[in-house]
């Protein structure tokens, strides 16, 4: 194919659009790949176009490849199916509804486990039909709160959504693997730099999941990196620390400790009252700290948990809204306080707490607080706290939770090792065996080679086709524009007429017939009256991987090329060049 | 590419679906390439996807061919762009609207006029950027009040839309001529039988505009040929009749005609009245009935009109609609007769009716009704009728008007000729010269030469990339089952092994490398357990064009190909079919 940049369908920008926060968005528009036509909603343009179209085929390919089958099915799609799953409603506001002209209940379908449960149960009753995976590469629908970052988080957006089906667990572990396999295969063809974090804590169901996530600061999602592996906050589980013998400890006292309802407060006071100060100063990790929070079950009964974290440490909200699933956690108000009058608030000590005590709130503590460590907490009276109450020997808590924030040298068992880094990724894959529960709603079910009817268990599987082509521009751009990999790039060669001879023109034709003729395709600048500045600035904005100049030295039968990646620039004789850059591909 | 039916998601059906009125619907589940998912939505089976990706593919190659740019814009989109149309409130009920969860309006969209409009607006802004057409391949929404016919008439289907723009309407002249070819490329790739018919009569507007019609019974647009062309029925133009003399015809005379208020009573009155009888016998068309019918104005205001025709026709009211649009046709009530003494309901006589009269009301006749045609007609009192009534002698009406039904013989000035054949047809294609509409809503304008601004003329071209699925499939099947065009077919052949020898599968293994190798991409029958007459059954319903049988005489070195159009059995060397397959390619 060619490309003529006098006839193509594109203006480049000089300036970054005003609503752009991260590099993938300013640059997809200012290149003039995408415009924005809705709030979250994209216009691919002629450019753009020709890199989705790429993205999705090598998706297509190693889908087919791993020998899944591709279906499609609607967006637009009736409430029953979602009812019977309870997504109708547990969706909340990021559903689009609405009603077709007879007031029938439709939605958007964000992801489409339902339909192929259903349509596999139409179609397949027995053991000898399984395993099976389908997909389809389809257009998707949610109604974010706040759509961002440009095609990082739309509100239409085109995802490959795969799913498996398996008469057992051994069955879905190795579909599950396939798709893994074949999830790598699609990133490397992408060449999209990426990690693989376990994305699910224990809690919310115990089977395995995993993301890909694509390292970069635009990311939204935090994931840990340690010596064993990688994890996202929810996932991570932090080596408990060893008890210590409580022998010889000294016995707890408490102290007048006035106006020290914060850690901070307490731990300066500490280190300046004369009494209290000790040879190495106080620090907030001497304190045990006890956290309230209000949680709501799925049936709408609402109960209090109290967490206790060394004071250094903070509530990672994500970690506990993964850690009480499918509980929501909602604030511990000053009207939830005025119920428990054991409670004194900023002076909470283990003694209020626990299903044992009058509260009878439960009591978890993170994995740092076990048997003999010893702490400076609240000693349930306003201006006081108790120094030196040991675990195991002045209380005992309800059990453990591990919701404190994640840092740089923690031990982990889930990845093990110390954590070496914390950093931003972006979600561009999801593989997760879901098990029985759509089957179950469904009433999925297959004979098997007893004559028996089971209940079929699913996977399923996401990778987000057009945020891929945001990572790969997140991933690969430097300060002047774009630079595609050679297998998503929009033309393989750029190729600028600079100058005004008419000879470099037919020279520039010539040579566009002989790569295309290798099965290279070509965008050449043939704009009269652009600059030949302009023009190399587009070029570099554009971020066609080779550009090829054909100028001034023309006349010795040479002309320039460009490599956008590594920035060198070659002169090359003519008679070389299509040889040249069929090497590169 | 190689398929095999052991592992193919798929199941053939023996029985019609319930649902199923047309014979593309019917087999295109039969044989497992559709299932329903939703009223007027369909979820595609891997063999149904291939046919669709196929034709898909057949639609960009032409109108990349002829120089036009792919583009890809959202289908949920914001309620302004549609406001500033007034296509937000036109469109009616056939149009999906929905709220976000900020409660702004937006729709899923049928067609993308604005938006296109607003894309060229927001990135050209010269005459040297023109002409230029763009084009997308997209999921489109209509709420059809009856979803019917699987794909011919879904809620949810894929179109090709195109849009040209240019300078000024020679530009547009051959931007549509353009598409028109670009259009006849596709149908005849895709083996669509096709007749292009005038679209719409002059009173819509004038500019050109035609339908691609596929010939089939299952059509719901009906369309004219004639010795000169085709045309639907809203764009046909009756010849006038000529008109006769005057001189020498007798008077008008009044008689009695109790009971006639009914063409039928009237005519069957006349012929057995001793005094009113004639030689030959009176028909229906020798009285002139006028027919009353209330319009109402875009703004709201309504008018009544009078139409009068000969007794043996009727009003089409597609015809009229199309002839007083954008006015909308209701009918004239007994209530809105109250308003008009002078009309006597049964016997209303051109006396009572036109702009000059007492009533005022406007009254224009059929192309027949010419200078010097003698009528019998109402006489404006009950129970008489008025004979030798002449026009231009005894009644001069405001108007003509062409809205009468058509049938084989009329003779037509567009197109041109006697009417051959009515018949039915499934639009598949579309082409429109829109002119200014959207750009002055718009405001899309451009710098001409002159440094002036002028507003864009534009067209605007679609393609039923879906319903060409079920066109083909409507054209192309027998009572066994689907028949696929070669460009088109899921696989190029269907390779049945028939016989559990573990040879016939090492063989058909064999053969369907060979065939890959040169491109041709097989499904294996492979399964076990399956009987031959099964699979040969499947074979026939499944429709691929070639079918090769490895069975019996396979010991012979000889194996069996069907052709699925002929229904031709030839015995062919295994060594020899690759190539004879090849050729048919």
């Amino acid at each position: 194919m060619q490309y003529r940049m006098s006839e193509l369908f594109l203006r480049t920008l000089r300036e970054n659009p005003a609503d752009a926060e991260v590099a993938s968005h300013s640059l997809l528009i200012r290149a003039g790949y995408l415009r924005r036509a809705a709030s979250g909603g994209y216009t691919w343009l002629p450019l753009g176009l020709m890199v989705l179209q790429k993205v999705t085929e090598i998706v297509r390919e190693e889908m087919n490849k791993a020998g899944f089958q591709e279906v499609h099915f609607p967006a637009l799609l009736p409430r029953e199916p979602y009812e019977a799953t309870n997504r109708w409603t547990e969706y909340g506001p990021a559903l689009f509804r609405l009603q077709d002209r007879r007031g029938a209940d439709y939605l958007l379908a964000p992801t489409h486990e339902e339909m192929f449960t259903l349509l596999v149960k139409d179609l397949y009753s027995s053991y000898k039909d399984l395993p099976l995976s389908l997909y389809q590469i389809q257009t998707k629908y949610r109604d974010e709160a706040r759509p961002r970052a440009g095609l990082l988080r739309g509100r239409e957006f085109i995802m490959k959504d795969s799913y498996s089906f398996d008469l057992d667990d051994e069955g879905l572990v190795v579909s599950y693997q396939k798709h893994r396999d074949a999830y790598q295969k699609v990133f490397e063809r992408l060449v999209i730099d990426y990690v693989i974090v376990s994305a699910q804590s224990g809690a919310m169901g115990g089977s395995a999941s995993e993301e890909f996530l694509a390292p970069a600061d635009a990311g939204e999602d935090t994931y840990v990196e340690t010596e064993g592996g990688a994890a996202n906050v929810e996932a991570i589980q932090i080596k408990p620390a060893q008890s210590i013998s409580i022998t010889d400890l000294p016995a707890a006292q408490v102290h007048d400790t006035p106006d020290t309802a914060t850690i901070e407060a307490l731990v300066n006071f500490c280190n300046q009252n004369e009494s209290l100060k000790r040879s190495n100063q106080w620090t907030a990790a001497d304190t045990l700290k006890n956290v309230l929070m209000r949680l709501v079950s799925q049936d709408g009964t609402t109960s209090v948990l109290a967490i206790g974290i060394p004071g250094d440490r903070e509530v990672d909200m994500r970690r506990l809204e993964a850690a009480v699933y499918p509980e929501i956690v909602t604030p511990f108000t000053d009207e939830d306080f005025a119920k428990y009058p054991t409670l004194v608030k900023g002076y909470i000590g283990p003694d209020a707490l626990g299903i044992k005590s009058k509260s009878k709130i439960e009591y978890l503590v993170d994995p740092r607080v076990v048997s003999g460590t010893s702490w400076i907490t609240g000693a349930n009276r306003t201006g006081k706290h108790v120094f030196g109450l040991v675990m195991g020997r002045d209380f005992n808590p309800d059990g453990q939770i591990d919701v404190a924030d994640v840092r740089i040298g923690d031990e982990c068992v889930v990845p093990a090792g110390k954590v070496i880094r914390l950093a931003r990724g972006i979600e561009v894959g999801h593989i997760f065996q879901l098990g029985r529960k759509y089957a179950q709603a469904l009433d999925l079910k297959v004979l098997n080679e007893n004559g028996e009817q089971v209940v079929v268990t699913m996977g399923s599987y996401g990778i987000g086709v057009t945020r891929a082509v945001a990572v790969i521009a997140e991933q690969h751009h430097d300060e002047r524009g774009l630079r595609w990999p050679r297998t998503v790039t929009p033309a393989d060669v750029h190729l600028v007429i600079a100058g005004k001879d008419e000879a470099l023109a037919i020279a520039a034709n010539q040579l566009a017939d002989q790569l295309n003729a290798q099965r290279l395709s070509v965008l050449i600048d043939d704009r009269v009256g652009v600059s030949v500045g302009v023009k190399f600035n587009d070029a570099e904005l554009i971020g066609i991987p080779t550009v090829v100049v054909i100028g001034k030295k023309y006349a010795e039968g040479l002309v320039e090329v460009r490599d956008r990646f590594t920035g060198a620039v070659d002169d090359v004789l003519l008679s070389e060049l299509v040889a040249k850059v069929k090497q590169l591909h």
